[in-house]
């Protein structure tokens, strides 16, 4: 079934000790919906300026990503710069620049609207309702935050949560969102929001997999080169919607297969800068 | 067949953000025996002063650990006094009084000779070779050690780790040994120093197992309420190298049970003040 994912597409700067990029393709809805793609279609709602390349809309393309709800906008670019100390661990953000993203108000191509599947990515929680009052039917939601719309749209936030069926945070997130420092209580407490399941993300440690009395632990794949784990998030997300989208069940089995896999897109993106390595012409094959 | 431990034992007092402590029972070689008990017999090497509280004597023996090897001398017994941050993760020693521990001279009975299985704990890496040299013919050893020797005592470090089979370190322990701050590359180099399997220990995130080309990543249960970390690493031990003495047998397959059960083992430690808890009463029962 179709997967349907809103997000930003964006122009990143990054810092890392192993090297320096200038304005490659970022955004969430990128990183999602590349990874989402090696499972089936996808369908992303997004917008960008007058600047972006015409090479990376060639890309989607080439990827299958539906693009009718990608908008192209007078104005520049949404634009992050950040870098990242020698542990890879925490992005700082150096600039942030809305740009076009600033007066983004998603809107569905008709044809979306009977997407089943549903990706909220990190953007204002009001408008991932906008985004989710669209859709007729959804049948599983997920959807991703940060931490400037937990402190800053909190009651939105959980309005949001009351329609969703999982949330990804990572560890810093849950903590934040839920008051609790353990990483097990946070979890439970977010449930008790609304989501039938919550990921925590933990970096290079893997995730935890949160729903009902069930918790299920995945290790990442351990790396020995790691360049730039900006988007490891957004591909986790991407490899497990779009597997679980492929599979159309939503069961224990189906959950860990999807976690395991969200992990493995999540190894691709961080061993090199930006999307479009040779990995990322491949396919995946499930058995 | 039986195990042998050499280590210390002391008497720990510790500050977390959840309480406070004084002289409770600790020590390597009191964490690891404790834990590999639930998996066979378990020979301890260890000195304690005058002033060791009877109870902890009584304790062992009630595990059946052997204790032949565990002399009391005149002096008191080993003290490490530490505190933990709210995360946790790392140790701030506070105090170090080595008391008997300073002239500690590992002397094996002479049924202790004829151990397979060898467990050499964070000890002097020239007094861990001088138990070595009074193992018979030892099927497998493994040896922990710490920053401390790493950076005092690296030449005698690396001609133990020439004699020994598994080496466990933290990821910390791991990079500044390796001189390499990736885990994966650390792991591999260490490797080259002569040890056939490095276990890195990754606290509340679990553990890594490298062995040739072959790479396990075992997560730590997720547990709700962590109140004091402290034996941990020895518990893992102890649980890594009970399972596998038990077993008698070094194939993959059993490695990688040993590293589960090692996770299980350390996560009962972490969930209370020292050892004894009602949890240490049972059995392990292995299918």
């Amino acid at each position: 079934m179709p997967l349907l994912a809103v997000g930003s597409v964006a122009l990143d700067s990054l810092e890392t000790p192993f090297g320096r990029r200038e304005d490659v393709l970022g955004g969430s809805a990128s990183y999602f919906s590349v990874c989402a793609s090696f499972f089936g279609p996808t369908r992303m709602v997004a917008v960008v300026g007058e600047d972006f390349p015409e090479e990376h809309v060639r890309y989607f393309g080439s990827r299958a990503i539906d693009l009718a709800g990608l908008v192209r906008r007078p104005g520049r670019t949404f634009r992050w710069k950040g870098r990242y100390e020698f542990d890879l661990n925490t992005a700082h953000t150096l600039d942030t620049q809305l740009n076009v993203f600033a007066e983004f108000r998603p809107e569905l191509p008709a044809h979306y609207r009977d997407s089943e599947y549903v990706f909220l990515g990190n953007i204002d929680p009001d408008l991932q309702r906008t985004v989710l009052d669209q859709v007729r039917a959804p049948r599983f939601v997920a959807c991703d935050t940060m931490n400037f719309w937990i402190s800053s749209k909190r009651e939105a936030l959980l309005k949001t949560l009351k329609r969703v069926d999982l949330l990804f945070v990572n560890d810093a997130e849950a903590r934040q969102l839920a008051e609790e420092h353990n990483v097990v209580k946070a979890a439970r407490r977010i449930l008790s929001f609304g989501p039938r399941a919550v990921v925590v993300k933990r970096g290079e440690y893997g995730a935890l997999y949160f729903s009902g009395d069930e918790v299920f632990a995945a290790s990442a794949y351990p790396l020995p080169a790691v360049f730039d784990p900006t988007g490891a998030g957004d591909s986790f997300a991407g490899g497990f919607m779009g597997y679980l989208a492929r599979c159309r069940r939503e069961d224990h089995a189906t959950m860990r297969r999807a976690i395991v896999l969200g992990s493995v897109l999540a190894s691709f993106t961080v061993e090199q800068f930006s999307l479009r390595s040779r990995r990322w012409s491949g396919t995946v094959r499930i058995a």
